[in-house]
């Protein structure tokens, strides 16, 4: 008699890339050591008063199921947020759902079957790796490169790769973790792919509001391709508030819409009381939208002060989300990071930031490079860019004096 | 050009049993009929103060993340919970879920991949075909029937089903939809299967509390098959909160936890607010599911005596869960329900139950049953069974005289 053994989707979906340091500064904070986490991309900016209003003012003593296709006038903020980017949907084109996270997960399975094929833009949040792969959906990888700030290549590359099982394409944007924001041109081309070859589009907007150049728009704007785009989409980082796990699907295109109700019923409903309380931000987003965006705007000008004092790293300011990649003088940046939570200090703090390589799906890409989320108020961001920087060079030395793994 | 198709799962995924007629009983109430729903496992009890209490006690301005693996203290809580039924856990065995629906899909898929196969017993609860389906993996039915009270057939019938592609067991206890109370002979033939043929044994056990006969207790009790049973949780019944969607997956099998992990971990957490707001629940549930115990007992006392002056109703009265699964003398109860929503109201009223057709994988079975949930005050129970008996009477009246489709 054996052990009942687990699923091959169990054994080989990764752990996060994001998460998986987590125990290493959990020991750095037990000794003693304060940690500037740039790592995850929770915002410590504070929730919007209006939400925790609502959270206090609900008095009834039930708790009930919300209805699968989301509480009503949950639904009607959302109309009502879109029409703002000139998109007009009817109600029974949004589906609430758990956070953007569910809103992927029941997209991908709305458009692809185990086997089938989705492109996607390496590197790319891991999520969507793990969610394919429990799915038995094969991804396939366009790579972008740091050196020409994740620019798309040629359309004709990326439609090599289309092939007859191929049944859509992601689009983060902004995006995390790059914080690239794609041009009209980009999107253009993506959408032209997708009409031509009957694909869906995934179109990732948890960041919408958060760039730095250009108007806010959305994607389902695009009438051309109504039937093609899949919006997936979220509260969490617009209004600062990840932990309620509010986002939805939208689309004009009924037939998902329809597949994703049915599935949104097998978990019968997002979160009652997040649902009733988010109205009255999604009613009027730009109140805390503007601010929020000059807020991190400020933030990724010190980051990228800091980054330009580092000799040898590579990046370009990034112009969405509140995510700098740049790519470090380090052999690995993994390694990097374990030096940094588990040696390093500089009067008594360290920094923890993500290594890439994990948002890469080629393998011996983005070895050296790192995400830097700035999830902390411009001061503690100053702080901590300093001792990346003296951490990076600290770094240089020992593995120079090893004479191994240097730059 | 086309449309771009939508996926065979998306397709084939069925729309929940318990949700489709929503649309006609909103018809109904705007005809003002009064509908009393007996149709939902939503329950109508008030929620334990203690949760609002502690919701409103939340003074941080920040709504982060939970982590992956659960908060804490909440965590905590889930351990003191199960030790009173002598189930010591680490908090690396126990992952709080966005309710119980998430743990079952979780637990799906860290034992079963495509193509896989699990036993199941039908009538079974909807929310794991769909699951299943999504994942690709193939549930064998083993029929049950309310003839003989939903008893398990022989270790050797059930045995027969077992190929080499199967996985896992699931047991619902105590079930719905039948209401069903398992015997511990019953569970100790599941677990004698799962551990010679190296199956998991996925336990719901959401229900738990709610049980009219024997003492309250949890699988993982049974210590000869720690490695093999998955428990899937959820506070929603036992303290009526179905809205704050929280459960768990728990298991001693380390493998099966960290699967559940990187999976937890691709969607980043079930809600923060409900994970504190609960905590104080699960650290003293006996002083709430004692007294919700007494009040479904009642209830399920008042379906009996109802269905008992039903002429040609058959069933037993359930010993557990708030459901009670019962044959009515009719050829269809999708179409008798539509008959009680669509046409039939006696003082203004009707009643809404659920077909248990979608409940049965085996095409032709539980056409003429009907399930009951519990889920009004004895009072409203009272009246709605007085409906239903009506309901019944007019609608046999009627398709006796059409000839077609009467009893």
């Amino acid at each position: 008699m054996n052990k009942p053994q687990i699923s091959s989707r169990a054994k080989e979906v990764i752990a996060s890339p994001i998460r998986k340091f987590l125990p290493l500064m959990r020991a750095a904070e037990d000794r003693g050591i304060k940690v500037y986490k740039l790592n995850s991309g929770d915002p410590d900016l504070p929730v919007p008063p209006a939400f925790f209003k609502a959270i206090k003012n609900y008095h009834q003593k039930n708790l009930n199921y919300a209805p699968s296709p989301g509480v009503k006038e949950h639904v009607a903020a959302w109309q009502k947020y879109y029409r703002q980017f000139g998109v007009s949907l009817r109600a029974e084109n949004i589906i609430p759902t758990v956070g953007g996270a569910e809103a992927i997960s029941l997209a991908l399975q709305a458009v692809a079957d185990p086997g089938d094929e989705i492109l996607v833009f390496e590197p790319l949040y891991a999520s969507y790796r793990s969610f394919s792969r429990m799915a038995g959906i094969k991804l396939t990888p366009i790579t972008l490169s740091i050196k020409n700030d994740f620019a798309l290549p040629s359309l004709g590359t990326i439609e090599k790769r289309i092939t007859k099982k191929t049944k859509a394409i992601v689009v983060v944007n902004p995006d995390n973790p790059t914080g690239k924001l794609w041009s009209d041109k980009e999107l253009d081309a993506v959408i032209k792919l997708a009409k031509k070859h009957d694909l869906f589009v995934i179109s990732d907007e948890t960041y919408r509001e958060i760039r730095f150049k250009g108007k806010v728009s959305c994607l389902l704007a695009k009438k051309e391709a109504r039937d093609n785009i899949i919006l997936v989409d979220s509260v969490s980082k617009r209004f600062s508030m990840p932990g309620a796990r509010i986002g939805c699907v939208a689309s004009f295109n009924d037939e998902v819409m329809v597949s994703v109700l049915k599935f949104a019923q097998a978990r019968l409903s997002a979160g009652t009381l997040e649902q009733v309380a988010t109205i009255p931000l999604l009613e009027n987003s730009r109140r805390y939208t503007t601010s929020i965006k000059k807020e991190y705007l400020r933030r990724r000008d010190v980051v990228a002060e800091g980054l330009r004092k580092i000799p040898g790293a590579t990046f370009k300011p990034a112009n969405g989300a509140f995510y700098q990649a740049v790519r470090l003088p380090v052999r690995s940046a993994e390694e990097f990071v374990k030096f940094m939570i588990g040696e390093f200090s500089y009067k008594d703090a360290t920094v923890m930031v993500t290594p890439m390589k994990d948002f890469y799906f080629t393998p011996g890409l983005g070895e050296e490079e790192i995400r830097i989320a700035y999830v902390l108020n411009v001061n503690n961001l100053k702080r901590a860019m300093e001792i990346l920087r003296r951490g990076v060079e600290e770094y240089g030395k020992r593995l120079g004096r090893q004479g191994v793994l240097g730059y």
